[in-house]
C-alpha cells in the first residue's frame, strides 16, 4: 500500500485542521512551516522547518510530496512554476493562484466570465479616481491589488484626499491600486465548492458570514432565510468560477447580497474560515475534501449533518488561563464543539472557534456566542 | 495558556484515533510506542519508541506527562501503581484495570455487584471442572484469566478430554483458567460510557456487535428492535460497572442479549471497536470523551448526530493497492467514511473501519459491507 504524501505550504492552523482529517484517511501529511511551534507543526510529525520565500528549501521539500498545497496564498507564483516544471503536482495550481493573490487580476478574470462583482477599476492617476468616484460614488473602497488578508489592505476612504495619500502609499510600496464600490449590501454571504483535477465539484451550502473589523467572526450554515433560487444561483456561481480558473482544492467565494442580486467580493483557494462549520456540520468537512481534491480523489458529500450549524471564531483578548475556562464551557453546554489552534493568545489573533448543530438558529446563535464570549474573556458567567 | 499532556502507553490504532480530538481540542498527547512506525507513532510528533514492559522507559515517559492513559490494557500493574507512587495519574487506574486485565477478578467483582454474568468459575482441578460441566452444560467455555484479546485465549471445548488439555496447557504457562457457561445469547451488545475522576458519567446508545472468529465486525448503533427498558437497563448496568469499579476513562461493556436477560460477557476500559461509530455519528466521539475523561474534564454529548450509524471492520486479507481501491469506493459512495490505521496488511488483522450514517439500517449495511468488501478484496466490483 502506497501512502499518498500530502506537502502543504504554511504552518497554520489550516494547515492543522487538515491533519484530523488525514489521519482518518490514512494520508501522510507533511508540512513546511516558518517555526518548529506553528499552530500545524505542533500536530503533524513530518514538520519540515522552512520559508516558503526561501526557492531550496520549498523545492527540497515539494520533491519529496505526491501534491503540494497551501495554508496560505502567499507563495510566489513564478516558484510554484517552476515546480511544476520539475513535475511537482501544485494544486491548486499557480495558474489558478494568481487569481487569488492578485485583486486586479482577479477581478479582470470574474468580469471577463460574466460573474457580477461590484464596480471596480485600477487606479493609477488623480483623474482615473475622480472618474471612478464620480461613477461609484463616494465614499468608496481602496485595495492594495496583493498581500492584504483578514480587513488588511482594504479602506473604506470618504473623501478624495483621503483616497489620494492610501494610494500614494501603495504605490510607493510597490503595489498596485484597485478602487471598488462601497456596496450597500444586507449581509454578507459565502459559498464554497471543491474542485478537483478531472473536474468533479461538490458545492457547500450557501452560508451568511458576519465580519467584525473585516475578520470572520460569526457563520450560519446554511444562510436562514435564504431563497432557494438565490442560494442555488450562488453555488452556481462558485462553480463557474472554480471551473473558469481551473481551481484545484477547496474555493470559497465571498460574496455581498444587495437585497436584489449577488456580487462577489473576495476568493479563496484553501479551507476558508466561513467552511469551518464543516468540520461539525457536514458529512465531509472542507479540510477532507481540500485533501481528496488536490490528490484527485472522489470528492465527499458535503451535505450538512444537523438543521444548521453556528460557528464563532474565538478572537484573542486578554485571557487568563484558556482551559479553565474551557473546563465552564463544556460543563454548561456538552454539546458545544470547541476547536483551538495552539496559538498563543493576541489581541484580535484568531486563536479557534466553537461549533454548535441543531434545529433552533437563535439556541445555536446564543450558545456559540456565551462559549466564545467566555473563552476569551468578555464575560465571565 | 498550559497546554494538557496526555500520555498515552501504546501506539496501536486507538491512541491514533486520538490525535484528531486532541488536535481539536488543543490538547498535547504523546505516545509511547513500541516502533517509530506504530499506527498512532506516525501521526503524533511527540512519540517515544519504548516498551510499556521497560520500567524506566515507561517511568521516563509518564513524569513528563500531566495524565497518563492506555492503548491497550497489558500494563503491569505493579509499574501503575509505582508510578502513582510517584504522583502520576494514571488513568483508569490500576484498581480498575486489573479488571480488564483478569476475568477472574473481574467476574467476581462483578458478582460481587450483583451484575448479572454467566455461569463461571475458576478451574484448577478435573474435578472443579467436572461438577462445573454438571451444572453448566457441554459445551462449554474455557478462558486464560489474562492476556487474551479479539478471541484470542477462548476456546469453546465439547469434552472433558478436550478441555483438560487446553487446560493442562494454561496452567504450564502460568496463567489460571477459568470456565463459562456457553451462553444461547441472540445478539451481542455493548454498553459504552465515559466516567470521570470527578464521577460524572455518560453513556452512549447501546450498540449490536457483530463478531467474526472473535472478532468484532460489524456494528448497528443504536441497536436496532431493542426494547428501550432493556437498552436503558444496559445502560444502567454499564454505568453501575463504571462506579463500582471506579473506571476513568471510555468503560466498553461487551452484552450477551438472550432475548431474556442480559448478560455480561467482557470489560474494555479505553476507546473500544464497538465505539468507532461514534466518530462519524455521534456529537462527541468515544475518543474525545477518553481525553476528556482522564483529564477530569467536563464530558461532551455521546448523542448521535443520525438516526443510525452502521460501522464494519477492514479485516486484512490478499490486498493489492488500498488506495485504489479506496478511490472506487469514495466515487461510488460520496457519504461513506473510511478510516484507515496506517498499517501494513495481514490477513485477519484490523486495517481500518468504515462508517455510514442514516435512516435506512438496510441501506447502510449494503452500502458499509460493500465498502469493507471491495476495500479489502472480498469483491471486485
Amino acid at each position: 500500500m502506497s501512502t499518498p504524501r500530502v506537502g502543504v505550504i504554511g504552518g497554520g492552523q489550516l494547515a492543522r485542521m487538515m491533519q484530523p482529517a488525514a489521519i482518518n484517511l490514512g494520508i501522510h501529511l507533511r508540512v513546511l512551516s516558518a517555526t518548529a511551534t506553528d499552530s500545524a507543526a505542533q500536530v503533524i510529525p513530518d514538520t519540515v522547518v522552512g520559508s516558503h520565500e526561501d526557492w531550496e528549501a520549498l523545492k527540497a521539500f515539494a520533491l519529496e510530496c505526491d501534491v503540494i498545497t497551501f495554508d496560505h496564498e502567499h507563495v510566489p507564483t513564478e516558484f510554484l512554476e517552476e515546480l511544476q516544471n520539475l513535475g511537482v503536482a501544485v494544486r491548486p495550481g499557480p495558474h489558478a493562484l494568481r487569481f487569488a493573490q492578485d485583486k486586479i487580476e482577479m477581478r479582470t478574470a470574474l468580469t471577463a466570465a460574466g460573474i457580477p462583482c461590484p464596480k471596480w477599476k485600477e487606479i493609477t492617476t488623480e483623474s482615473e479616481l475622480v472618474e471612478f468616484g464620480d461613477t461609484a460614488g463616494w465614499p468608496l473602497i481602496i485595495k492594495t491589488a496583493r498581500g492584504g488578508y483578514d480587513g488588511k489592505g482594504v479602506w473604506v476612504v470618504g473623501s478624495l484626499a483621503e483616497a489620494l495619500q492610501i494610494i500614494g502609499e501603495i504605490h510607493a510600496a510597490g503595489n498596485r491600486v484597485l478602487a471598488e464600490e462601497l456596496v450597500p449590501f444586507t449581509r454578507e454571504l459565502a459559498a464554497q465548492v471543491a474542485r478537483s483535477p478531472h473536474g468533479q465539484c461538490v458545492a457547500y451550502p450557501v452560508v451568511k458570514s458576519t465580519q467584525t473589523d473585516g475578520i470572520c467572526h460569526e457563520v450560519i450554515a446554511p444562510c436562514p432565510d435564504l431563497d432557494p433560487e438565490r442560494a442555488a444561483q450562488a453555488q452556481a456561481m462558485a462553480i463557474t468560477i472554480a471551473n473558469s480558473l481551473d481551481v484545484h482544492g477547496m474555493l470559497a467565494v465571498e460574496l455581498f447580497d444587495t437585497g436584489t442580486e449577488i456580487l462577489v467580493n473576495e476568493l479563496a483557494m484553501r479551507p476558508h474560515n466561513s467552511g469551518h462549520w464543516s468540520m461539525d456540520g457536514a458529512v465531509t468537512s472542507q479540510f477532507e475534501n481540500h485533501l481528496r481534491a488536490v490528490l484527485d480523489w472522489p470528492l465527499g458529500s458535503p451535505a450538512p449533518t444537523g438543521p444548521h450549524t453556528v460557528m464563532v471564531n474565538l478572537l484573542g483578548k486578554d485571557l487568563g488561563d484558556l482551559h479553565s475556562a474551557f473546563r465552564h464551557i463544556m460543563a454548561r453546554d456538552p454539546g458545544i464543539k470547541v476547536h483551538l489552534y495552539g496559538k498563543e493568545v493576541r489581541p484580535g489573533r484568531k486563536i479557534g472557534h466553537v461549533n454548535a448543530t441543531g434545529g433552533n438558529i437563535e439556541d445555536l446563535l446564543q450558545r456559540a456566542w456565551h462559549a466564545a464570549d467566555y473563552l476569551t474573556g468578555v464575560i465571565d458567567e
